[in-house]
């Protein structure tokens, strides 16, 4: 490590250049409150450990509280309005569809992980589900697998080749509290066998979508968890967790979905066709949500209406915040051009759809719990090793799990 | 009930007269989640038999979300700006001392109660602390005792004596499961022995402040409290159960609580004796919440900084909402005399406290969970009657209780 550089740059921000292997874990939907009972029901001992030796922050997430604008915030260190991913989808007017943002030409700046890369660190990504492989790995020379596809992985693509059997795991299947455990087992086998001086770690919520924190389900996946986490800790690894989003439930008291259809409000308020809903939400694996979140953006058609769908929209019993493009964009820190003129977020036990015929609940084989809105923008932020001193009132974000890690915790 | 009159008055509302034994339940602290998740463990088997054969509805209980002012809102049928019970605490500017609002000589309206039992109709309260009997019990002819006291009822105070043996309970804990349970066990007796027109029982969120939605103490709370439902159903009563408000978490990943000391940043930033932070959680049972929750008011010295010390308590990380008192008012429809100058809420996973050394934690012998703020606003509103139809896009609050039961399912 000699000829190691003293830092790194990327997006305007300064990293110190890592003296350890440093593991940054993006646990998808973790609400604080799951690793809070896990730790209570004594199922974590390793992450009780941290609280002695540790720390724990309570970091906002990116609004929308989705996935990619999270996962990609935290590898830029920069909010959406900078490297472009608000969403999984948006409505390219000009076009007149909806476009998914899972293309890395959609990215608007680099990672710090490319960047580390490029000055000749060893860098490893390990993500659950395919669609963040490409947008995590974009120009990044090193290892990029994801867990759905890890028997797909060859070193011209990857890489890295033959990923199950350095895991010792088949590939399970993507709706599955497994594929999650195939990146931390992935984890700690690259961590073992590379060394990699970054390896950065991001999983799926399927279990946080279904199951509450402190029971028996998700008492058991961060029982999972903590074991891994403290094989990592084992080998040397600075470790930061954080989350890209919290998690809450979205039903009433009799487990039912609370769901505002905001396409069939306006389309009764207003006529079909003067407005357009896009659940940012939406993906290619909706089972476990319906593709129903806490979040969604508005095209007005006719540009004198916008303030008219404004009225209707927050009237409406659910509906917490109703912000035009501009106010938004600012309050969130979004890219104007791939928002719409409204932004729409429900309050924490609602959700937000489109048209009642459009979302398919028949997947929702438990009470829906979902996120997308501020409700779900506390995250952790926690290492495995104690600073010094930090800054006093900063507001931590959870794209700030590098700076902590390089600049404050080694 | 021939001469039994067609309805009553209440408050500038209207009531049809019971038809049936009526029994309202305000459980204390129950986020509408817990119920969920005792239906999903199959703990709850009548309340999910009430899935087809009830209603369940979400309603936004009085902020602050504290158990007096909701009490006493469901009992009256109007809002604190009504009713004058908004906390437990105010500050009395004149005396220059804080009161305690427990003594019905704060209470500026008659209760739904008393204007039933004046016109003849039999009813009964029950409340699991002797803080509310008072208030709940004022010019009330009937019966009304506490659990927490049941032992001390003569005939003469509380319209019934030897309820322990009624009853066939010892008197419990005043912090323990076996409070609340003591309340449903007197009603169904009463229900068996009274008969009364109406009866209301209140519960103590004692195991809701310990233990979260989903688990196994929670779980068992429900689970007993589903089976004395299913004996007030079984002998026929309309059935009832709303919530004085909800609960969340208020710790961070590591179960530390997350405290704004209000008070503390005040003196710093102003000077000590600039302001006064009232918490008006505060009462003689604070061993389970530290008297901490989301909602504090603030008064301050000189009318001519009240906005300076908005802007200092608004910049505070944590802090959700600071309101005037006009605003905070007119919001959340409370008595301005009764409010201090500032109102100030807090978010989801925080709480406010007044100065570090005046709140004793010793007590928390399990990670913080409280109330107070708009975040535990949302309660169930639930029965076990079908209504022929209900209005439409109507913002049901928890103090609709009787509306619904009286006016809807009878």
């Amino acid at each position: 490590m000699s000829s190691a550089p003293a830092s790194v740059r990327a997006n305007g921000r300064t990293y110190a250049w890592p003296k350890q292997p440093v593991a940054v874990l993006c646990i998808d939907g973790c609400e604080p409150e799951y690793i809070n009972q896990a730790i209570a029901s004594g199922r974590a001992p390793f992450l009780a450990a941290l609280r002695e030796r540790g720390v724990c922050l309570t970091a906002d997430c990116v609004i929308p509280s989705f996935t990619n604008p999270n996962n990609l915030s935290i590898v830029t260190g920069v909010p959406p309005a900078v490297h472009g991913i608000c969403g999984n989808y948006f409505w390219d007017r000009d076009a007149g569809a909806e476009v998914m943002m899972n293309d890395p030409k959609y990215l608007r700046s680099g990672t710090l992980l490319a960047a580390l890369a490029q000055q000749g660190a060893k860098v490893a990504v390990v993500t659950a589900k395919d669609k963040l492989r490409a947008l995590l790995g974009h120009e990044l020379r090193g290892i990029c697998f994801s867990a759905e596809k890890a028997d797909e992985a060859t070193h011209a693509m990857n890489g890295i080749d033959n990923v199950p059997a350095l895991v010792g795991m088949a590939v399970p299947s993507v709706y599955s509290a497994g594929l999650s455990e195939f990146v931390f087992a992935s984890g700690v086998k690259l961590m073992e066998r590379e060394r990699p001086d970054i390896i950065y770690l991001s999983t799926t919520d399927y279990v946080q979508h279904k199951a509450a924190p402190g029971t028996a389900v998700a008492n058991d996946f961060y029982a999972m968890m903590d074991g891994y986490l403290g094989q990592l800790d084992a080998l040397g690894a600075l470790i930061v967790l954080t989350a890209d989003h919290g998690m809450n439930a979205k039903t009433d008291a009799f487990g039912r979905p609370n769901i505002v259809y905001l396409q069939d409000a306006l389309d009764r308020a207003l006529g079909a066709g003067a407005t357009r809903v896009i659940l940012p939400i939406t993906d290619p694996y909706v089972v476990h949500h319906g593709a129903l979140g806490s979040f969604a953006t508005v095209y007005v058609a006719d540009a004198n209406r916008v303030a008219a769908v404004a009225t209707v929209i927050a009237a409406l019993p659910g509906v917490e915040l109703t912000l035009t493009r501009t106010d938004a964009c600012a309050r969130f820190e979004l890219p104007p051009d791939r928002v719409g003129d409204l932004v729409v977020v429900s309050e924490r036990l609602t959700v937000l759809g489109t048209s009642r015929e459009r979302h398919d609940l028949s997947g929702l084989d438990a009470p829906l719990r979902s996120h997308g809105g501020v409700s779900e923008q506390r995250v952790p932020l926690i290492a495995n090793r104690r600073p010094g001193s930090l800054p006093v009132g900063r507001r931590w974000r959870n794209f700030d799990a590098f700076d902590l890690a390089l600049n404050y915790l080694q």
